[in-house]
Protein backbone atom coordinates (compact mmCIF):
# COMPACT_ATOMS: atom_id res chain seq x y z
CA UNK A 1 0.00 0.00 0.00
CA UNK A 2 1.27 3.19 -1.04
CA UNK A 3 0.20 7.08 -0.48
CA UNK A 4 -1.44 8.65 -3.41
CA UNK A 5 0.93 11.14 -5.01
CA UNK A 6 -0.44 14.21 -4.66
CA UNK A 7 -0.23 13.67 -0.53
CA UNK A 8 1.84 16.44 1.03
CA UNK A 9 0.58 16.11 4.24
CA UNK A 10 2.63 14.56 6.68
CA UNK A 11 -0.12 14.15 9.33
CA UNK A 12 -3.06 12.44 6.91
CA UNK A 13 0.30 9.59 5.97
CA UNK A 14 0.99 9.06 10.00
CA UNK A 15 -2.95 8.46 9.93
CA UNK A 16 -2.95 6.02 7.32
CA UNK A 17 -0.30 4.44 8.42
CA UNK A 18 -1.68 3.61 11.50
CA UNK A 19 -4.82 2.26 9.88
CA UNK A 20 -2.86 -0.19 8.24
CA UNK A 21 -0.77 -1.23 11.02
CA UNK A 22 -4.01 -1.75 13.55
CA UNK A 23 -5.66 -3.48 10.02
CA UNK A 24 -2.73 -6.25 10.31
CA UNK A 25 -2.28 -6.25 13.68
CA UNK A 26 -5.85 -7.47 14.63
CA UNK A 27 -6.01 -9.47 11.08
CA UNK A 28 -2.59 -11.28 12.49
CA UNK A 29 -4.27 -11.20 16.53
CA UNK A 30 -7.44 -13.12 15.02
CA UNK A 31 -5.54 -15.66 12.57
CA UNK A 32 -3.70 -16.87 16.02
CA UNK A 33 -6.37 -16.76 18.29
CA UNK A 34 -8.43 -18.53 15.39
CA UNK A 35 -5.40 -21.18 15.31
CA UNK A 36 -4.96 -21.86 18.42
CA UNK A 37 -8.87 -22.30 19.24
CA UNK A 38 -11.26 -22.22 16.68
CA UNK A 39 -12.79 -19.77 14.79
CA UNK A 40 -16.09 -20.80 16.79
CA UNK A 41 -14.76 -19.42 19.99
CA UNK A 42 -12.82 -16.38 19.03
CA UNK A 43 -14.95 -13.26 19.76
CA UNK A 44 -14.10 -9.41 18.80
CA UNK A 45 -13.68 -8.74 22.39
CA UNK A 46 -10.14 -10.66 22.84
CA UNK A 47 -9.21 -10.00 19.25
CA UNK A 48 -9.44 -6.20 20.11
CA UNK A 49 -7.06 -7.04 23.43
CA UNK A 50 -4.76 -9.30 21.74
CA UNK A 51 -4.09 -7.18 19.24
CA UNK A 52 -3.40 -4.26 22.10
CA UNK A 53 -6.23 -2.43 20.18
CA UNK A 54 -9.21 -0.52 21.41
CA UNK A 55 -12.44 -2.77 20.74
CA UNK A 56 -14.34 0.95 18.89
CA UNK A 57 -11.58 0.85 16.09
CA UNK A 58 -11.75 -3.43 15.50
CA UNK A 59 -15.43 -2.45 14.57
CA UNK A 60 -14.81 1.06 12.90
CA UNK A 61 -12.47 -1.09 10.88
CA UNK A 62 -14.43 -4.23 10.14
CA UNK A 63 -17.53 -3.36 10.70
CA UNK A 64 -18.88 -6.48 12.57
CA UNK A 65 -17.71 -10.07 13.53
CA UNK A 66 -18.43 -11.33 10.01
CA UNK A 67 -16.25 -8.39 8.61
CA UNK A 68 -13.27 -9.42 10.41
CA UNK A 69 -14.15 -12.89 9.11
CA UNK A 70 -14.44 -12.00 6.04
CA UNK A 71 -10.87 -10.33 6.00
CA UNK A 72 -9.45 -12.75 7.47
CA UNK A 73 -10.71 -15.45 4.65
CA UNK A 74 -9.28 -12.95 1.65
CA UNK A 75 -5.71 -13.40 3.32
CA UNK A 76 -6.60 -17.31 3.94
CA UNK A 77 -7.75 -17.61 0.11
CA UNK A 78 -4.41 -15.49 -1.48
CA UNK A 79 -2.73 -18.65 -2.32
CA UNK A 80 -5.37 -20.48 -3.46
CA UNK A 81 -6.35 -17.71 -5.67
CA UNK A 82 -2.61 -17.22 -6.55
CA UNK A 83 -2.86 -21.08 -7.68
CA UNK A 84 -5.40 -21.05 -9.73
CA UNK A 85 -5.08 -17.54 -11.34
CA UNK A 86 -0.93 -18.26 -12.08
CA UNK A 87 0.04 -21.27 -10.69
CA UNK A 88 0.85 -24.37 -12.71
CA UNK A 89 -1.39 -26.43 -14.59
CA UNK A 90 -4.08 -27.93 -14.48
CA UNK A 91 -5.51 -25.92 -11.84
CA UNK A 92 -3.51 -22.55 -13.25
CA UNK A 93 -2.89 -21.53 -16.75
CA UNK A 94 -1.64 -23.82 -19.47
CA UNK A 95 -4.16 -26.56 -19.42
CA UNK A 96 -7.82 -26.56 -21.75
CA UNK A 97 -10.43 -25.25 -20.09
CA UNK A 98 -12.69 -27.83 -18.75
CA UNK A 99 -9.39 -29.66 -17.44
CA UNK A 100 -8.79 -26.49 -15.32
CA UNK A 101 -12.62 -26.11 -14.29
CA UNK A 102 -12.19 -30.27 -13.25
CA UNK A 103 -9.12 -29.32 -11.04
CA UNK A 104 -10.84 -26.28 -9.63
CA UNK A 105 -14.28 -28.25 -8.45
CA UNK A 106 -11.37 -31.06 -7.06
CA UNK A 107 -9.30 -28.47 -5.09
CA UNK A 108 -12.48 -26.74 -3.32
CA UNK A 109 -14.36 -30.23 -2.84
CA UNK A 110 -10.77 -31.34 -1.10
CA UNK A 111 -10.49 -27.66 0.92
CA UNK A 112 -14.30 -28.09 2.08
CA UNK A 113 -13.59 -31.29 3.40
CA UNK A 114 -9.79 -30.32 4.79
CA UNK A 115 -10.39 -30.21 8.71
CA UNK A 116 -7.54 -27.87 9.35
CA UNK A 117 -8.31 -25.64 6.36
CA UNK A 118 -8.48 -22.09 7.91
CA UNK A 119 -10.16 -20.70 4.89
CA UNK A 120 -13.17 -23.42 4.83
CA UNK A 121 -13.07 -23.23 8.92
CA UNK A 122 -13.34 -19.08 8.37
CA UNK A 123 -15.85 -19.37 4.92
CA UNK A 124 -18.41 -21.67 7.24
CA UNK A 125 -18.70 -19.24 9.95
CA UNK A 126 -19.98 -16.51 7.69
CA UNK A 127 -23.72 -16.34 6.58
CA UNK A 128 -24.46 -17.83 2.83
CA UNK A 129 -25.12 -14.23 1.47
CA UNK A 130 -22.39 -12.50 2.85
CA UNK A 131 -20.07 -15.56 1.65
CA UNK A 132 -21.25 -15.10 -1.60
CA UNK A 133 -20.83 -11.26 -2.15
CA UNK A 134 -17.80 -11.58 -0.66
CA UNK A 135 -14.37 -11.13 -2.85
CA UNK A 136 -13.78 -14.72 -2.51
CA UNK A 137 -17.12 -15.62 -3.23
CA UNK A 138 -17.10 -13.61 -6.07
CA UNK A 139 -13.12 -14.60 -7.55
CA UNK A 140 -14.62 -18.54 -6.99
CA UNK A 141 -18.02 -17.25 -9.52
CA UNK A 142 -15.77 -15.18 -12.12
CA UNK A 143 -13.43 -17.84 -12.23
CA UNK A 144 -15.90 -20.94 -13.20
CA UNK A 145 -18.06 -18.73 -15.41
CA UNK A 146 -14.89 -17.42 -17.73
CA UNK A 147 -13.45 -21.13 -18.03
CA UNK A 148 -17.15 -21.88 -18.89
CA UNK A 149 -17.20 -19.68 -21.86
CA UNK A 150 -13.49 -20.12 -22.68
CA UNK A 151 -14.73 -23.84 -22.63
CA UNK A 152 -16.77 -23.11 -25.71
CA UNK A 153 -20.45 -23.71 -23.94
CA UNK A 154 -23.10 -21.74 -25.41
CA UNK A 155 -25.31 -20.84 -22.39
CA UNK A 156 -25.63 -18.81 -19.46
CA UNK A 157 -22.29 -19.24 -18.17
CA UNK A 158 -23.16 -16.42 -15.55
CA UNK A 159 -26.14 -19.13 -14.09
CA UNK A 160 -24.46 -22.19 -14.91
CA UNK A 161 -21.22 -21.23 -13.16
CA UNK A 162 -23.71 -20.43 -9.77
CA UNK A 163 -25.17 -24.21 -10.38
CA UNK A 164 -21.49 -25.59 -10.46
CA UNK A 165 -20.78 -23.98 -7.83
CA UNK A 166 -23.90 -24.17 -5.19
CA UNK A 167 -22.79 -28.41 -5.60
CA UNK A 168 -19.71 -27.32 -3.99
CA UNK A 169 -20.55 -25.02 -1.56
CA UNK A 170 -20.27 -25.64 2.42
CA UNK A 171 -24.68 -26.20 2.75
CA UNK A 172 -24.80 -29.12 0.29
CA UNK A 173 -21.32 -30.70 0.18
CA UNK A 174 -20.99 -30.74 4.03
CA UNK A 175 -24.65 -31.96 4.30
CA UNK A 176 -23.56 -34.77 1.59
CA UNK A 177 -20.54 -35.29 3.90
CA UNK A 178 -21.59 -35.53 7.20
CA UNK A 179 -25.16 -36.61 6.91
CA UNK A 180 -25.14 -38.97 4.07
CA UNK A 181 -21.64 -40.34 4.72
CA UNK A 182 -20.84 -39.51 0.80
CA UNK A 183 -16.61 -40.00 0.07
CA UNK A 184 -14.75 -37.30 -0.72
CA UNK A 185 -13.79 -39.01 -4.21
CA UNK A 186 -17.71 -39.22 -5.16
CA UNK A 187 -18.16 -35.85 -4.53
CA UNK A 188 -15.09 -34.83 -6.85
CA UNK A 189 -16.32 -37.59 -9.16
CA UNK A 190 -19.34 -35.85 -9.45
CA UNK A 191 -18.17 -32.46 -10.03
CA UNK A 192 -16.07 -33.72 -12.98
CA UNK A 193 -19.26 -35.50 -14.63
CA UNK A 194 -21.35 -31.97 -14.06
CA UNK A 195 -18.08 -30.06 -15.82
CA UNK A 196 -18.12 -33.06 -18.87
CA UNK A 197 -21.99 -32.87 -19.54
CA UNK A 198 -21.63 -28.82 -18.88
CA UNK A 199 -19.11 -28.73 -21.96
CA UNK A 200 -19.86 -30.95 -23.95
CA UNK A 201 -21.39 -29.60 -27.15
CA UNK A 202 -24.52 -31.09 -28.51
CA UNK A 203 -24.65 -30.00 -32.47
CA UNK A 204 -27.24 -27.73 -32.05
CA UNK A 205 -29.45 -26.45 -29.43
CA UNK A 206 -32.83 -27.62 -29.47
CA UNK A 207 -35.57 -24.58 -29.37
CA UNK A 208 -36.85 -23.24 -25.97
CA UNK B 1 -54.87 -43.45 11.52
CA UNK B 2 -56.28 -46.98 12.63
CA UNK B 3 -55.81 -48.71 15.58
CA UNK B 4 -53.94 -51.76 15.53
CA UNK B 5 -55.97 -55.67 14.78
CA UNK B 6 -54.75 -57.44 17.79
CA UNK B 7 -55.67 -53.82 20.01
CA UNK B 8 -58.05 -55.01 22.89
CA UNK B 9 -57.69 -52.39 25.58
CA UNK B 10 -59.93 -49.40 25.60
CA UNK B 11 -57.69 -47.24 27.99
CA UNK B 12 -54.61 -47.67 25.41
CA UNK B 13 -57.03 -46.80 22.33
CA UNK B 14 -58.25 -43.77 24.33
CA UNK B 15 -54.60 -42.81 25.11
CA UNK B 16 -53.56 -42.90 21.60
CA UNK B 17 -56.63 -41.02 20.20
CA UNK B 18 -55.59 -38.18 22.55
CA UNK B 19 -52.00 -38.09 21.11
CA UNK B 20 -53.80 -37.96 17.39
CA UNK B 21 -56.24 -35.31 18.72
CA UNK B 22 -53.63 -33.30 20.18
CA UNK B 23 -51.18 -33.71 17.41
CA UNK B 24 -54.10 -32.45 15.21
CA UNK B 25 -54.72 -29.40 17.46
CA UNK B 26 -51.10 -28.31 17.41
CA UNK B 27 -50.65 -28.06 13.94
CA UNK B 28 -53.98 -26.25 13.15
CA UNK B 29 -52.94 -23.55 15.82
CA UNK B 30 -49.79 -23.60 14.48
CA UNK B 31 -50.95 -23.28 10.82
CA UNK B 32 -53.48 -20.29 11.92
CA UNK B 33 -50.71 -18.42 13.72
CA UNK B 34 -48.20 -18.81 11.20
CA UNK B 35 -51.00 -17.44 8.37
CA UNK B 36 -51.65 -14.78 10.81
CA UNK B 37 -48.18 -13.23 12.04
CA UNK B 38 -45.40 -14.53 10.04
CA UNK B 39 -43.82 -18.39 10.76
CA UNK B 40 -40.46 -16.17 11.94
CA UNK B 41 -42.82 -14.58 15.18
CA UNK B 42 -44.37 -17.28 16.29
CA UNK B 43 -42.79 -19.33 19.31
CA UNK B 44 -43.69 -22.50 21.13
CA UNK B 45 -45.86 -21.36 24.19
CA UNK B 46 -48.06 -19.07 21.38
CA UNK B 47 -49.02 -22.44 19.66
CA UNK B 48 -49.38 -24.57 22.99
CA UNK B 49 -51.25 -21.72 24.45
CA UNK B 50 -53.41 -21.58 21.03
CA UNK B 51 -54.32 -24.82 21.26
CA UNK B 52 -54.86 -25.24 24.40
CA UNK B 53 -52.51 -28.10 25.22
CA UNK B 54 -49.77 -28.42 27.30
CA UNK B 55 -46.08 -26.86 26.45
CA UNK B 56 -45.04 -30.33 27.55
CA UNK B 57 -47.43 -32.01 25.40
CA UNK B 58 -46.30 -30.17 22.39
CA UNK B 59 -42.29 -30.81 23.20
CA UNK B 60 -43.33 -34.33 23.44
CA UNK B 61 -45.08 -34.29 20.25
CA UNK B 62 -42.56 -32.45 18.54
CA UNK B 63 -39.06 -32.39 20.19
CA UNK B 64 -38.09 -28.71 19.35
CA UNK B 65 -39.21 -25.86 17.21
CA UNK B 66 -37.83 -27.25 14.15
CA UNK B 67 -39.64 -30.63 14.63
CA UNK B 68 -42.76 -28.69 14.99
CA UNK B 69 -42.33 -26.91 11.36
CA UNK B 70 -40.87 -29.52 9.87
CA UNK B 71 -44.22 -31.45 10.46
CA UNK B 72 -46.07 -28.65 9.41
CA UNK B 73 -44.39 -28.23 6.24
CA UNK B 74 -44.89 -32.16 5.75
CA UNK B 75 -49.03 -30.89 5.56
CA UNK B 76 -48.28 -28.05 3.36
CA UNK B 77 -46.31 -30.24 1.47
CA UNK B 78 -48.96 -32.59 0.89
CA UNK B 79 -51.00 -30.85 -2.14
CA UNK B 80 -47.25 -30.14 -4.03
CA UNK B 81 -46.56 -34.00 -3.66
CA UNK B 82 -49.88 -35.20 -5.01
CA UNK B 83 -49.33 -32.67 -8.11
CA UNK B 84 -45.80 -33.79 -9.13
CA UNK B 85 -46.38 -37.92 -8.23
CA UNK B 86 -50.31 -38.06 -9.18
CA UNK B 87 -51.80 -34.80 -10.73
CA UNK B 88 -51.63 -34.16 -14.35
CA UNK B 89 -48.75 -33.39 -16.87
CA UNK B 90 -46.14 -32.45 -17.03
CA UNK B 91 -45.60 -32.60 -13.26
CA UNK B 92 -47.43 -35.67 -12.89
CA UNK B 93 -47.13 -38.84 -14.47
CA UNK B 94 -47.69 -39.20 -18.75
CA UNK B 95 -45.19 -37.17 -19.79
CA UNK B 96 -41.40 -37.94 -20.46
CA UNK B 97 -39.05 -38.03 -17.68
CA UNK B 98 -37.05 -34.99 -18.92
CA UNK B 99 -40.24 -32.72 -19.46
CA UNK B 100 -41.49 -33.81 -15.98
CA UNK B 101 -38.46 -32.76 -14.46
CA UNK B 102 -38.37 -29.23 -16.25
CA UNK B 103 -41.53 -28.99 -14.79
CA UNK B 104 -40.44 -30.26 -11.23
CA UNK B 105 -37.84 -27.41 -11.06
CA UNK B 106 -39.91 -24.61 -12.57
CA UNK B 107 -42.46 -25.00 -10.04
CA UNK B 108 -39.83 -25.43 -6.85
CA UNK B 109 -38.46 -22.24 -8.32
CA UNK B 110 -42.04 -20.77 -8.90
CA UNK B 111 -42.44 -21.23 -5.14
CA UNK B 112 -39.64 -20.57 -3.66
CA UNK B 113 -40.35 -17.41 -5.48
CA UNK B 114 -43.84 -16.86 -3.81
CA UNK B 115 -44.16 -14.94 -1.02
CA UNK B 116 -46.94 -16.16 0.15
CA UNK B 117 -46.20 -19.98 -0.17
CA UNK B 118 -46.65 -21.49 3.23
CA UNK B 119 -44.25 -24.22 2.64
CA UNK B 120 -41.31 -21.91 1.19
CA UNK B 121 -41.89 -19.75 4.06
CA UNK B 122 -41.49 -23.02 6.75
CA UNK B 123 -38.78 -24.44 4.76
CA UNK B 124 -37.07 -21.34 5.28
CA UNK B 125 -37.09 -21.54 8.99
CA UNK B 126 -35.27 -25.17 9.33
CA UNK B 127 -31.39 -25.84 8.93
CA UNK B 128 -30.08 -26.85 5.75
CA UNK B 129 -29.23 -29.46 6.92
CA UNK B 130 -32.67 -30.72 9.02
CA UNK B 131 -34.66 -29.65 5.41
CA UNK B 132 -32.72 -32.17 3.28
CA UNK B 133 -33.01 -34.87 5.82
CA UNK B 134 -36.51 -34.67 6.47
CA UNK B 135 -39.57 -36.02 4.53
CA UNK B 136 -40.02 -33.30 1.93
CA UNK B 137 -36.26 -33.17 1.24
CA UNK B 138 -36.19 -36.36 1.15
CA UNK B 139 -38.81 -36.76 -1.35
CA UNK B 140 -37.67 -34.35 -3.87
CA UNK B 141 -34.44 -35.69 -3.64
CA UNK B 142 -36.15 -39.21 -4.49
CA UNK B 143 -38.53 -37.80 -7.07
CA UNK B 144 -35.50 -35.88 -8.90
CA UNK B 145 -33.57 -39.10 -8.83
CA UNK B 146 -36.12 -41.40 -9.99
CA UNK B 147 -36.85 -38.85 -13.42
CA UNK B 148 -33.00 -38.66 -14.38
CA UNK B 149 -33.08 -42.67 -14.10
CA UNK B 150 -36.20 -43.01 -16.00
CA UNK B 151 -34.66 -40.27 -18.30
CA UNK B 152 -32.02 -43.08 -19.20
CA UNK B 153 -29.22 -40.46 -17.83
CA UNK B 154 -25.87 -43.05 -17.63
CA UNK B 155 -24.16 -41.94 -14.39
CA UNK B 156 -24.83 -41.17 -10.65
CA UNK B 157 -28.34 -40.29 -10.58
CA UNK B 158 -28.64 -39.85 -6.72
CA UNK B 159 -25.38 -37.29 -6.77
CA UNK B 160 -26.57 -35.64 -10.10
CA UNK B 161 -29.76 -35.04 -8.33
CA UNK B 162 -28.54 -32.94 -5.13
CA UNK B 163 -26.52 -31.06 -7.61
CA UNK B 164 -29.91 -29.91 -9.59
CA UNK B 165 -31.57 -29.29 -6.03
CA UNK B 166 -28.90 -27.35 -4.50
CA UNK B 167 -29.29 -25.09 -8.00
CA UNK B 168 -33.02 -24.74 -6.48
CA UNK B 169 -32.89 -24.69 -2.74
CA UNK B 170 -33.25 -21.82 -0.68
CA UNK B 171 -29.86 -20.58 0.37
CA UNK B 172 -28.64 -20.77 -3.74
CA UNK B 173 -32.30 -19.35 -5.05
CA UNK B 174 -32.77 -16.55 -2.72
CA UNK B 175 -29.37 -14.86 -2.94
CA UNK B 176 -29.74 -15.27 -6.92
CA UNK B 177 -32.88 -13.42 -6.72
CA UNK B 178 -32.45 -11.15 -3.45
CA UNK B 179 -28.75 -10.43 -3.61
CA UNK B 180 -27.90 -10.42 -7.70
CA UNK B 181 -31.14 -9.66 -8.46
CA UNK B 182 -31.86 -12.35 -11.39
CA UNK B 183 -35.35 -12.73 -12.68
CA UNK B 184 -37.16 -16.27 -11.50
CA UNK B 185 -37.78 -16.64 -15.06
CA UNK B 186 -34.31 -16.97 -15.45
CA UNK B 187 -33.61 -19.03 -12.54
CA UNK B 188 -35.79 -20.89 -14.16
CA UNK B 189 -34.70 -21.28 -17.85
CA UNK B 190 -31.16 -22.10 -16.23
CA UNK B 191 -32.81 -25.04 -14.24
CA UNK B 192 -34.35 -26.58 -18.11
CA UNK B 193 -30.97 -25.76 -19.50
CA UNK B 194 -29.29 -27.89 -16.56
CA UNK B 195 -32.28 -30.44 -17.03
CA UNK B 196 -31.30 -30.50 -21.01
CA UNK B 197 -27.90 -30.88 -20.58
CA UNK B 198 -27.56 -33.61 -17.88
CA UNK B 199 -30.09 -36.02 -20.24
CA UNK B 200 -28.77 -35.27 -23.74
CA UNK B 201 -27.09 -38.62 -25.02
CA UNK B 202 -23.46 -38.24 -25.94
CA UNK B 203 -23.11 -41.69 -28.26
CA UNK B 204 -20.13 -42.72 -25.73
CA UNK B 205 -18.67 -41.39 -22.46
CA UNK B 206 -14.89 -41.13 -22.45
CA UNK B 207 -12.89 -42.98 -20.15
CA UNK B 208 -12.28 -41.27 -16.93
Amino acid sequence: MTAAPDDTSDGASAQRSDAVRNRVRLLEAAARLVAERGVEHVTMHEVAEAAGVGKGTLFRRFGDRDGLLLALLGEAEAEFQEAYTSGPPPLGPGAPAKDRLTAFGRALIERIAADADLGAALGRQVLHERRHASDTGRAFHRHVSTLLRKAGVDGDHDMLAHALLAFANFETADYLRKECEVPVARLQATWADLVRRLTRSDGKRPPD
